[in-house]
């Protein structure tokens, strides 16, 4: 069976999808009789060099000229971004085509759109590739884990942020010292908002959620926090209480329609395999009714990694058209009755450091705050001598919302110092 | 669509799926579009309870009720082992059924005939549940990774060998006390020789490796050795020298045509991921030559993992119908090039533990044996004093048939106690 592709944006991903088709295709084939054929490359820029050397009559500038191609089954779209992007996707697919992705950000905000319209103009649409680069995760949940519900979802889904925490842990570095080693490093781009603030874990989340839960999560749903609030301090600390910290998207199913969503640094136990995810490395842990728990780890980034994810996608779509994910994403569509609700009232551990002046009473005064609210003090540490000094305290669980308020009145303190550090813990 | 299904072999797996489907076949209908319906049981005993209710007129005493049946579709064999498992998957799939199973036993010595009788048959085979119980770690072989080569493959596949093991490393037990407590625990067989002797680990390699590598790899390509020979004492060693042993099932592609594959303890730095997966928990790590390093983790047995597996099974057939791994099974009838090259040429480093009596030269003859082929040490230990000391050593990269022979005339010195213990080192 052949398959006649068109890839539209040529940057280091789609180079990186040239690549492995060209290396590969016929051992593709052989292994699964499907044979991929690159009909067309479209992108604005069509004389920088790709690192792959491609005929020159595949290229063109105009992604119509595969949009509306007679002789191409499936668009591989790789633009990223909102627009053109957007537009290019459901073109092509009220065009015929099946399209594979990697944009999280547009699934992410579009997936109503995109999977009504896959539907509408019977195409299939696949998106391996936008959680977990090379990581077969949205495979697993949708086929290899079919029988299960998803109970909880943990993901340690951002590279950037999880080289630069490891970075800040290995060689005691501070946040804006490991965010430069980053950049350095090509692991972090010189605007590394979308990253460092959690957005990109964010959009990944909500299509791990929304292909779990059945109803689509968006942007919104989800509370986000990022790490740039993270200090050597509290990797330290961390450490010596036999944590380590990691920016986690978790989703947990709450009831049969609910459930909540957020993206924040988490102190996880450095038992917990979560906690040996380092460097660039992905991981997504979750837990099934039937499975119990499960993790997937690899590479969530890079050229070749991600690429692999898009041609498994093309085979797929070769031996099941649509596949299990639009079966899903369909259902989210009829019967979207998931609630996020508010993390407010959702429950947990924390780790708090509070910044202090070191006079009588203080203790006292953050303790009374907190009693008052009803979160109680499993253990503490104040060692430092100073003019301020840091105590951190680890709670036994208490409600977000409480805890928010507790915090606001311990900061409007006289002898506080700074704004307190609130870090949840990995309770499982 | 309707998937009708025939259960033979109504023990603790069969009646995890009909648990599974009894809870859950209206929401796995509503994901997928399939419908499992389950028209058969078959047993010897249809007498016993398991767990589960199930209409009487679903039982029935005969096999032979559901193999010729007209209205079944679908045969999930777990009956286990090679007769009559063997007839009856045959048998099943002659008259047109496609066939399930966990047996993988049955997978790994009748590879050839399974997959011969599926494509003469044009039905369906799939294994899901034979390797890694809940993880679904074929299809992520023969889907989400398929357009990688698979360059070397490590799995902890035995529950009950990683059982004993951490148990050995937690608590500090002897093998036969951490053994006895998997008996109690419900993790060992009566005879365990079958785990802790590699066998079962070999059978699931068989299966890894052949889908991996496009060959039939059988049990007898495998070299075998199990962890009844691994002391306390090896544990604390290895921990001393931050390693943490476990049972490894190592299959490494070597050439295009060639490969090694070998079940044996293995100590593994304690920084690697594969250290930290621990008690009746499975994993296997693999990479791909896109893809680079993953890791799978979940639960390698029980009741509804397993059955979590098999029900993925029956989905992925309704819409794929011979899925990939039976194209990639078909590739090995027909160009079974690989070829399985003998442990003797495969180099490694080594961990040895030699029992000497404590006197003058001892130390100095094994030196010199070991220097005499080839084998030059990275580290020693030797602490305690008394009649028979351990000695320690960590060697340099050193062929394996070279090893066997300096061990060999090393424990014929007349100061060697015991036969030494040789374990070999992860190195990645």
């Amino acid at each position: 069976m052949q398959i006649n592709i068109g890839l539209i944006g040529f940057g280091t991903i789609g180079a990186g999808v040239v690549k492995i088709l060209q290396k590969s295709a016929s051992s593709i084939e052989e292994k699964t009789g499907v044979r991929l054929c690159l009909k067309r490359i479209a992108d604005l820029d069509i004389t920088t060099t790709r690192g792959v050397e491609v005929e020159p009559e595949l290229l063109t500038t105009k992604a119509e000229e595969i949009i509306y191609a007679d002789d191409i089954d499936v668009v591989i779209e790789l633009i990223g971004g909102y627009e053109p992007a957007r537009t290019i996707v459901l073109s092509a697919m009220r065009a015929g085509k099946s399209v594979v992705t990697a944009n999280k950000a547009l699934l992410s905000r579009y997936w109503e759109e995109i999977f009504q319209t896959a539907a509408e103009s019977q195409v299939a649409f696949y998106a391996e590739a936008s959680v977990g680069g090379g990581i077969p995760i949205i495979s697993a949940i949708t086929q290899g884990l079919v029988a299960n519900e998803i109970c909880e979802i943990y993901g340690i889904i951002n590279g950037t942020c999880n080289y630069i925490l490891t970075k800040m842990s290995d060689e005691c570095l501070e946040f804006s010292e490991a965010l430069k080693q980053a950049q350095t490093n090509g692991y972090a781009e010189a605007d590394p908002a979308f990253d460092i603030e959690g957005i990109d874990t964010a959009h990944k989340l909500s299509i791990l959620s929304s292909i779990s839960f059945g109803g689509h999560v968006s942007l919104d749903d989800i509370s986000i926090e990022g790490i740039t609030k993270i200090t050597k301090q509290d990797i330290d600390y961390a450490k010596e209480l036999g944590f380590v910290i990691k920016l986690i998207g978790v989703a947990k199913r709450l009831s049969a329609n609910e459930i909540e969503a957020s993206v924040h640094p988490v102190m996880i136990p450095e038992n917990h395999l979560l906690s040996s995810v380092n460097d660039v490395f992905n991981a997504v842990y979750l837990i099934g009714d039937f499975v119990g728990p499960m993790m997937f780890y690899g590479k969530g980034a890079g050229q070749l990694p991600t690429a692999s994810a898009i041609v498994s996608d093309l085979v797929m779509l070769a031996h099941q058209g649509k596949g299990l994910i639009n079966a899903r994403a369909s259902l989210t569509m009829e019967e979207n009755m998931i609630k996020v609700r508010k993390t407010d009232s959702i429950s947990s551990r924390y780790y708090l450091r509070i910044t202090a002046e070191d006079r009588p009473c203080v203790l006292a005064n953050i303790a009374g705050i907190l009693g008052k609210y009803g979160i109680s003090i499993a253990s503490c540490i104040q060692k430092e001598r100073g003019q301020f000094v840091p105590i951190i305290m680890l709670t036994h669980e208490a409600e977000e919302g409480n805890l928010r308020t507790a915090i606001a009145e311990i900061d409007g303190l006289p002898e506080i110092k700074d704004k307190t550090v609130c870090i949840s813990l990995m309770v499982y």
